[in-house]
């Protein structure tokens, strides 16, 4: 796919503005360091248009979402677009309320993202105006399976093509979609799911790809997705040596995504052209 | 006392609904997915009501308090009571502040707890009325002692017949009393005292044991505060081997957390019936 | 310098308010505790001046700056002085967006600081009335060097003269300045910058420093700089025999902080007085 994915991010080290929950906000700034990117949070009306104006790319995460924040997200994103910066959405929770919905749906109308970024009962959720999303996880039945592949890739193509958005379904398989490609991506460990916000760490690092990598931004989303799949399967690997739990383990999959190479990721990646 | 408590916990997966404050939150979230449970963080007014709907169990914690989450806090609280879902209290630092102890006081009076949990500064401010915790620890002569312990568990007892809640004191010894029993864990490490948040995580976890125990809510909080202070004694063990410090303290607390069996837990807990 | 100075901060362990971004606050928190002080986070308006009041010393922190909690600043700050108790500015991000530059002149015009400690670009920001910050980081151009030192000193020495503040300026070479005078401090590892919030854990453990150490203020400053810095360069040489990442770091760090003894930091302070 990208030969210097990682090389290329670390060399333009990437500004990346996000407007995000407090609940992960400090992973999402170290796991933007460790990708070679660089992380600003700001979120007050009076300054994000300025603070995004800084940036080559802008994350609106919706987690512990406020009206104080939405009106920021709003106008980051507007400034963002008109100067073309990458805008990615991180819809976390949309469709376990109306407030996280309607919050989503006015992000999508309103603004341009070159990603947008959940899992499947969010995605859903975007595209069928309301879900049944669990808190912040997938709906039981909400899953991508072997078996529905093709069809889950029909259904974030629609969601596609009426937003000009790439579309990544995160989850035990990962797709990613845009209005002529489809990847399909295999790597990650179920342990993944056991610490807070790997979702959100890998919006930021998606972003910090996407804008690194302009002409190539499904390839870029894509290898994010595989970059932090992997490294949380390295991670696992030191885990079960270690015999740890789980705060060692979020630690060691940031220790990865600091330490990951080109060349160590062309040697992991699992990822499917559809 | 409880044979399965974990297992169960494991098993049901509450969703645990936590208004809190943003300091340790990322460790609340954390060590409840670690206990087995599911956190969902959400303070907006206008989506509390929903999001507690879906879960099993609400927390509120008053550190970082401010007038926009304690509109929440009431709100979601009276959604809980009526929905009859476990509703836990974490008064942090009431005492410290009027705004804090009328805030408490005000959450006692409007909502119905299953569980206050606090230092005894804290608990104290909400029997007299107020208080003089320092900060967010408990006032020098403030103490749960081995002379003063059947004082202690009179006095918890008179919030418990007034609140209808269980009533769980911690640090050095901790206390859980509700009208008509009274526990006294000894489990522990003082080591606990150096990182921020190891009240709030036990205030989530245990909303987590209390939901999966409905029957059983005070011997459900009686192990929840067991099993962390086990955790806490089990990590100090590796702790001293590799010569740690307080961060890795924390880190092998949560791992601990993760790990932790019925069968395990049977073997370390120090609990008294009094 | 200070023979005594960690020794004391352990035995009076001061108590810090922190108005401060969510962001770095865990961190913040965690290694005031690991550093021998004693955090409170409390950002509301109607109880910041109770909260300061039981302190001994304030750190206002500019990071996720909002409207909200301006205004609690300036009413934290005012209360500090008027208790005499120290009070530290962090202004992060000065210079990258409006808000924060008037936001921080408007905190050193209403209220006295016993230090500033900010990156160069941030203090020249508060000096020039205007800045180029690069969002959170220090301008490309901005950089202390042994070859503008004499002259940063000068620079440093008229903010210092203009706000009565002790001025810290840190950086890969650390200066640390007043009226009178000046120090350099050669301590730390460039891996510090790729994690999050290291010049925020500094300011708070500045803090509870220059609180325990009233007389000797600047003394004090210095050796929280030089004590932070060596816990950094501990931690890269433990961090390079287990091959570790940015996030075993930060960890490794933290513990340095709280394992840190007065005799340790004398072989390893790199001070020189100028």
């Amino acid at each position: 796919m990208l030969d210097d994915v990682i090389e290329k991010v670390r060399r333009q080290v990437p500004l990346i503005h996000c407007i995000t929950n407090y609940v992960t906000v400090n992973d999402v700034a170290n796991s933007l360091l460790a990708a070679g990117g660089s992380p600003i949070m700001a979120d007050d009306l009076g300054e994000v248009e300025e603070m995004t104006s800084l940036c080559q790319g802008l994350v609106l995460n919706i987690g512990t979402l406020n009206r104080r924040t939405t009106a920021s997200m709003l106008s980051a994103g507007k400034k963002a677009n008109e100067l073309g910066h990458v805008v990615v959405l991180d819809p976390v929770g949309a469709g376990a309320s109306k407030l996280r919905t309607e919050t989503a749906l006015q992000l999508i109308k309103e603004i341009h993202f070159d990603v947008i970024r959940g899992n499947i009962s969010e995605i859903k959720t975007l595209v069928f105006g309301d879900g049944n999303t669990q808190g912040v996880d997938a709906a039981e039945g909400d899953v991508v399976t072997e078996e529905n592949l093709d069809e889950m890739i029909c259904f974030a193509r629609k969601l596609s093509e009426r937003t000009g958005a790439i579309i990544a379904i995160t989850g035990a398989i990962d797709l990613v979609v845009n209005t002529s490609k489809a990847y399909v991506i295999r790597n990650g460990n179920p342990l993944m799911a056991k610490i807070t916000g790997t979702g959100c760490m890998l919006t930021g690092i998606m972003a910090a790809y996407v804008a690194a990598h302009r002409e190539k931004a499904i390839e870029a989303a894509v290898m994010a997705i595989s970059a932090m799949g992997y490294c949380g399967e390295i991670a696992y690997e030191k885990l079960k040596q270690i015999e740890g739990g789980t705060s060692t383990y979020k630690m060691l999959m940031i220790d990865e995504i600091s330490k990951l190479t080109d060349e160590k990721l062309k040697g992991g990646c699992k990822i499917e052209v559809r």
